[in-house]
């Protein structure tokens, strides 16, 4: 893992330390990618706790309730939809904090309204603040799974400073 | 992402495609790895069905109904516990065929018995055969994960190849 990855995943994990919290994970188009960051650095059995990777539609509703209505009305990538993740992996985890992230990698699924690069990213504390963020990642998909991570870890240790 | 992970990937989607298969993946340490790995080619979405990363015991049982007598049994890192998650993988999928894996990353929680670096990988087809390796990687933990990503994506295309 390069050096700046490593750097993000410990403070995630001090900060979740500190904080006395579990984290889970729900991972739609970065596929693994943000538990494979933090559970590259020793101790992080202290912090994760489970991990989704919710790639197929079905995957979404079965395990973690995202209601098909919700994802018909509003596509899968969508804030309701990033939204619902992060509910779905607090109810089906015993983590205090899930993170939750929802985009288009590409190079092909994009369109006017949701462009290749567009990620939701959700972070949700057990009975506490809930907090949204849209971006659209520019370069191939490789650059925007790696952004979206990237920006996943950093609003995670926002949250989790900030709360 | 290095081009040999790149060319591993590639070669397992493309072996699942002729295969007619769907993918399920259960990483306990690699947390992640095998799918962030799949997950980075284009169009893999096609063939990765879901993922769990069962990182506690607790998760191990939950979302994969890997018995708890089990893992009091023969241990969370065992070939038995393995099989149990790759068959959960392929009960709570809608995957063909899962690849299942846990280890012991380190750099602690090692024994004599089952040393840092001990990994058992599952390769598991609906209705079909069961392949199970027993290993022991050397080096720190992110080598230790990332040989065993490896190796389950060579696992993978041996058991398609061959099957």
């Amino acid at each position: 893992m390069e050096p700046e990855w490593e750097e993000r995943g410990r403070r995630v994990l001090e900060a979740c330390r500190r904080a006395g919290v579990k984290l889970a994970l729900a991972e739609a188009s970065t596929g693994g990618l943000i538990a494979a960051c933090l559970t590259d650095i020793p101790g992080a059995s202290a912090v994760v706790e489970r991990g989704f990777i919710p790639y197929s539609n079905e995957a979404k509703t079965e395990l973690l309730d995202v209601p098909v209505a919700l994802m018909v009305a509003h596509g899968a990538v969508s804030e309701e939809v990033a939204r619902a993740l992060a509910e779905g992996a607090l109810a089906h985890s015993h983590a205090d904090v899930a993170l939750a992230e929802t985009g288009i990698a590409g190079p092909t699924g994009g369109s006017a309204a949701k462009p290749v690069g567009l990620v939701h990213l959700v972070v949700s504390r057990r009975g506490g603040a809930t907090t949204c963020e849209r971006h659209v990642f520019s370069g191939d998909r490789a650059s925007i799974r790696r952004a979206a991570a990237a920006r996943g870890l950093e609003l995670l240790l926002s949250h989790l400073e900030g709360g």
